[in-house]
């Protein structure tokens, strides 16, 4: 599906006179000053794509990858155009999981073809800031790829801000005093955070070819300032991931030890409990006995005087427990 | 034993007219106009592959090497020729487990001989993909290296994805009520992974090489994104798999916390069971007592009343258990 | 807000009949002779920090940076300038807790703008220190730069003195006799130290390009041994927070395995008190068996005779255990 | 003591007419013809190696630490001779021990002499391998040194296969249904492991050094496949020897969640072998009641009648118990 | 405080008829032929290493080092001379510790100037050496460093020797059937073994410079080897250094998984002897029964024979729990 077509030139969207799927027509409207064209697609089909990389001359391998998906996110070189591959990320709130979808880029020196995957709006996010940006559209296509690459980098840091919102939770209840069930939650974290490490972590080498202006054809004085900001939005989101994890087994083996502490707590409780019971259990025994010289059991007072003791012990064992917390 | 052999010029494969044992006739008939050989072998014996390395003046190491198979995934330059060494892995559903074999391959200008050993069956499928892609198999004998890390990478994927399954049957029966005994299953999990490991961690600086073109006689510059495709993918498994170990040591880790918190409940349980018997009991033991003055005991009821006493104490403590999560 | 502005030249302030907003009169009355102006900022708003960039000629991305806060150390080079960015740490006794702000620095050859964010007076110290010490401040801009990051830096080596009386403190009490709950005092010391690990890591490659003279615009070799000093405090911290961090999980296992052991002696402890009780019961029943033919039953001295019994079991039990170590 | 004194020259032993302690003779036998000395010490004194250093202008560093023993495996460079350390490993299967020798060689262009200390006797080995495979003999000294190396990193393979093996052993007893102290096992394999790693690690260097042909005077184009082999072997090892390590590590783990599975397990079974008794118990409390009205007590079948009960009871908890794996 | 002042040329030490404090006379003696002065200071005042300083042109950042102690092992290069910081390491047997001292080192042309903080005689046995060794001490001030460096690192392999005695006894008491509190020691140990990284670790880089001949000033071609020797007692510390730790690591666990098997084996036992109770009680309880007709309870014998049978029970269940291994 295309979701737009646009042909910019000196920083700003020039009209066009052909439909949105003549690319050759459009091609040629940006060909002339330097100009380019932006098409955006969701989903294509092989089909669609297939049309699309004829008009281009996009390498076979790229377009392949393109329409499959699932792949890690990478910067490849064909001749002089380049293939971006970047994961994006977005928070469910109703699941409290992270969810993905990727975002393919060809760039040549006269277009951008930008390939999208799964949920999340971040391209239009994109376009709209560049065609209210001329200072930065104006430097052609790798403004396209700056922009993308910071409206997916910040959306990482969003991700990375909720997840730090759910460890700050798990920490809580790890800490209460309640007994809580944290190992599963914290299980399913730590997955998430994988998840965001996989998108993260290998966009950093591409990130910083671009940010040494070391990308052939995006040579680019000016624009490598731009990408080391978006390297280090990348970094922060990285280490901040690290961080979490890290968090998380302290937090998971803080829990562990506090199944450990409660096991003891109960067992005290239980043994102080038990010995409520075992005391008078042990005095009816006494009273239970077949002596015939036992001067309480002619006592008129001895029955109450025997369930008063039993009281008594259980009284004086119960303050004596619950002094030194084991009640 | 020799499992095909045949000539290709120009992309196809052309007919010959001597016997498959015939070395030097292949050659020859491979050597006009840019053709090559593609022998392959299945677990040869010494002898033959004797016969092999003096028609196409193979090394001495490698020939050792191939033979004894057991060899590490590695690129050896020996002159002007390449040896090769792969890991083929394959999921065997009855066992849960992962099977490995081995590909040795030399690689001439003229020739490409592939030794099998062990089960699996990707060298065919790599003959046939070339033999239907023309445009890749006119490169020559380094098409061939190409096809076959193609489809041998693209089998670890299958096992990662297999083993994927396993890391998520592990996690539900991790994650339910029910008592389980996955640290057995998680070991051998873990033996798995390692196993998928040691095939694909050092194949990466072969594929590396072949995708930066450092390869002596292969710097092809047409040749270098196909083999940075497969190093993509070798790269997709390699984290893969070391995102399914932590997993596993997460999920051990959690599993061993279910196991305190069991031990936990079980323990609660059975204070709470012992309570049921143990207060009766103290009762019974107070209406044992011999006291002259029990008035209870001269009751016609008294009987039945202690049975009622004992049976609604033990209903009490079932409710207050009950509602504390205790039993 | 400003905080300062002055202008500084051959090693010492000089006067200026400017107010501290002039920003184009205070850099001409810096341009003679190689002055510099010093401008302090505090928490600037927007347009303040907008009509400094326009003065001195600032990087757009570097004053967003500054006026955001937040982000990670880091040195960038915007043409001949440099944007620094530092985090600031300091111990709170009060909560013992780490207190993170953040210095962003603008360097030019006749300039430097301080921002600071958060609490913390540490560029007093600095701009006090420099105008003390003549031959260092006659270096120019880059001493501002040395200053600020000297006293910074020492900042860091107190804090983790701190954090060692910390994990002194934690260390005693996980090896005391007495129960204690150290695993939330733990986790607490392990997040303060990632906090550190946060502001003292990234900064160690500013440090290292300009103790190796390696930032462009400050080749000058004297200052070189300057910033190898403060890269040596920033390492020593680094390994500081390194070694406490592991001794943090070392105290940790150590804590864990000392719930272990008082379960076990609980346990012990427990089961003796068990046994004092019911052996005498066991006593109390075997008396209270309704056999015509039990001797002890008749005689005179049966009660007091059985009453010893159990005392002196019970007894015998007491110093048993005792002697075990068991109570 | 001098083991062997051999000359050898294109590619065979010649024989000499000298003693085998009359050095100078045979370097000079050596000498014509690109011949060289193979010396072969176990074990010597101080003066007898200070004679050989005399004689063949040994560095006295090197001397001191072939004296010494006790070095770790290194490749030292003292003018144009090289100094060689490496480790020796055997595996004895009367301790399930692994010891530790080590050879040091001195390599000139006209001689070699090794040094032996501990067991093993991979030298003659080597010796008997070269005297029989001219065509590498006849390289000269660098000859020695890879056929030297070969069998000594070949014995680290099969020292890694036994330990294998011991692994294996280890993880069928942590898996068995048997109570067993795998704790110790592990600790000393893991010992045994970390002694292997101590003479396998340090060698890589040295002979990633003569694979790539960067040792001065072994520059030998011929010679690096063979140590790429050796190199080969020896990174097989290196990483056997770190997967172990990990199985090791999660075996540990496996068995310390056996552990508290069967302290689970045990106190399932003790609950419910006192529930056994307990419930009896209660039985025959509410029997030894002293109510005047209890129909049961007269019965002439009461007592039958009881005991029947009370072995009813049990029976009924037996079969439950048994029946929820309790018992 | 002027521990030794001395002045050598070629190799020996010349008398001098100056008093030790009177630096530019001892320089100007030594600036003859080569020579150089050796001073050698023990915790200098400020004042005092002031006038050193200011004798021999010292670095007024170094000197500040130099002063204050407590500085991370470096080497400093200050235009063409040289600063040095070792730590000393010693084992103290009384209390199991490791202690540090500092030695700081400045290094030019024609002087070293030692400056020692903390006990431990290095410093005298490395002019001892010298003065012994004249080939080495002919090569000037850097034979001076290498004799230090020397006998500092052989100190670490002592320490480290020490350090593998105390692991040695923590492993037999682990081990032990004891019940031991090992985790305090094990803690402790880990952090001297913490304390000797910090002295080993950074010295590496410097060792590392010498023996390359990268340091300025000394390129000296013979002096490498020296320092490559030092180098190699360095590597051999930190690896056993690591070595130890780990062991440690699994001594601790193995520790943990003890005190889990005590436990077990402490609950087993306690519910065998519970056992030995709770069933006489229950034949007691039989016996205690109020029914009529109880055939025993009027036999003459009826009474032993219920003791019997409680004592009977009661051993056929030791030795039933002592078969299991229960008791």
């Amino acid at each position: 599906m295309i979701v737009d077509s646009a042909v910019y030139r000196h920083g700003v969207r020039i009209p066009v006179d052909c439909s949105s799927h003549d690319y050759p027509a459009l091609r040629a409207a940006a060909a002339a000053e330097g100009g380019f064209v932006w098409l955006g697609l969701y989903q294509p089909s092989g089909v669609e794509l297939g049309e699309v990389a004829e008009a281009f001359g996009l390498h076979r391998l790229a377009v392949e990858d393109a329409v499959k998906a699932h792949q890690r996110p990478k910067l490849e070189q064909y001749g002089d155009d380049l293939f971006l591959v970047l994961k994006t990320l977005w928070y469910v709130d109703e699941d409290d999981a992270v969810e993905t979808g990727e975002i393919n880029m060809f760039v040549g020196h006269d277009f951008v073809i930008t390939v999208r995957h799964g949920r999340g709006s971040q391209l239009q996010a994109a376009r709209h800031y560049l065609e209210h940006t001329e200072h930065v559209l104006t430097k052609g296509p790798v403004s396209v790829v700056y922009a993308v690459c910071d409206t997916v980098v910040d959306a990482y840091l969003e991700v990375v801000e909720d997840l730090q919102e759910d460890v700050d939770e798990v920490e809580e209840s790890v800490f209460s005093d309640a007994r809580t069930k944290d190992s599963a939650r914290i299980y399913t974290l730590k997955r998430e955070i994988a998840e965001v490490r996989r998108a993260v972590m290998p966009l950093r080498e591409p990130m910083r070819r671009f940010a040494s202006g070391t990308v052939v054809g995006v040579e680019n004085e000016e624009a490598a300032p731009f990408f080391r900001d978006v390297m280090d939005h990348l970094t922060q989101a990285a280490e901040a991931v690290d961080t979490l994890d890290q968090l998380l087994s302290t937090a998971f083996d803080a829990h562990v030890a506090a199944i450990s502490v409660q096991q003891n707590d109960d067992m005290r409780r239980i043994s102080a409990g038990a010995a409520l019971v075992v005391v008078p259990t042990l005095i009816a025994g006494v009273y239970g006995m077949n002596f015939e010289h036992m001067p309480e059991l002619q006592w008129s007072l001895g029955y109450p005087f025997a369930l008063l003791l039993m009281g008594g012990v259980a009284a004086v064992l119960f303050w004596f427990f619950k002094r030194s917390g084991w009640l």
